[in-house]
């Protein structure tokens, strides 16, 4: 069954860490603060940032970009293993125009509220073929906001990384009606009576 | 002089991207958005996290905590040479009281704004001894605030890792007096007529 493989040995053991320590807190909302978003366990994050550069190795990207904060764990160490910086949009309630900005704007159903996100005009260039990484893939807005940012610099995007897919939500369905590549490590099928099902436990063994 | 000690190697790398990359916008202000703050250098990130495991080695640290967002690269690479999980405090404009959340005030100079900072006490107990790691030292305020929360969860600090220290302001001093223990890996003498001037330039070669 490829049990042996690396990726798989790296997938299997954030699932694993998703059954542990994940947080089921509705149908839809998982807290993975214990080793994710709040708490970060850094020897993990390196099997992901390897295995992110495994799946996307070859393709001639130079940039990875992500959002702060969740993103900035994972895409450090993709960046690491494949060689290129990374870029952090940061996130304001409100922002004023400025010179060498781009900007794009986000609407969370987590909290209900819109932020506008930014990144240096400075640091994308035309020539830049761009990796997405980001903690979480739901709705898929914030990738689509990182993607508007890049594709306002003029580059390319390379695909889109995500540690965690609720594949419940539409944001890989959208993503890919639009031609992206979506390269998702875990695929939560369902956050039912407390328990986390993933999408490919119905294959297991 | 010892310039083939690693960790010497490591500081000039460092004090070498700040000369190339960093831009003096006052006598106040560096901007490091280019490998640090906005952009970041993985590469470099990973010798820094090397830099700080090798000056916090042996003291039976536990756990790393730091503060969204530019924190967390240096602090994750640390924390995987160490091999210890990494808390970023994060932070809010304003925070309704909720359980399980230490909290502590930061008053940004910078910005004229103050912010609130939390961190889950599920995260650290009375057990946990820390290393707290930031980008900037300035006048240490937001240093303050991490070892506030970490005191208020009863943890021991064990001392304050920072990437770049503006030793032109007080931080050190505040933090020193104190009794804590701060290892800065570029120490910055005066930002004048544009240029970095490092505290040790002086006895360089």
């Amino acid at each position: 069954m490829g049990r042996f493989h690396p990726e798989v040995v790296i997938v299997e053991a954030l699932k694993q860490k998703i059954r542990d320590e994940g947080i089921v807190l509705s149908e839809q909302v998982l807290k993975v603060d214990a080793f994710l978003n709040h708490q970060i366990d850094p020897v993990l994050m390196q099997k992901i940032g390897l295995e992110f550069a495994r799946r996307f190795a070859g393709q001639g990207i130079t940039k990875i970009v992500t959002i702060e904060a969740s993103g900035i764990a994972p895409a450090v160490m993709a960046g690491l293993e494949l060689g290129i910086p990374v870029i952090f949009a940061r996130k304001f309630q409100s922002l004023t125009l400025k010179d060498d900005l781009l900007i794009s704007r986000v609407f969370s159903f987590t909290k209900q509220t819109e932020s506008t996100i930014a990144i240096s005009a400075r640091h994308l260039t035309s020539r830049d073929k761009v990796l997405v990484i980001d903690d979480f893939l739901a709705n898929g807005h914030a990738a689509k906001a990182l993607i508007d940012l890049i594709q306002q610099a003029g580059a390319e995007v390379a695909g889109i990384g995500i540690v965690i897919e609720k594949s419940f939500q539409d944001g890989r369905g959208l993503l890919e009606s639009e031609g992206y590549r979506v390269e998702s490590l875990a695929r939560i099928a369902a956050l039912e009576n407390g328990q986390v099902r993933f999408l490919d436990d119905c294959c297991a063994d």
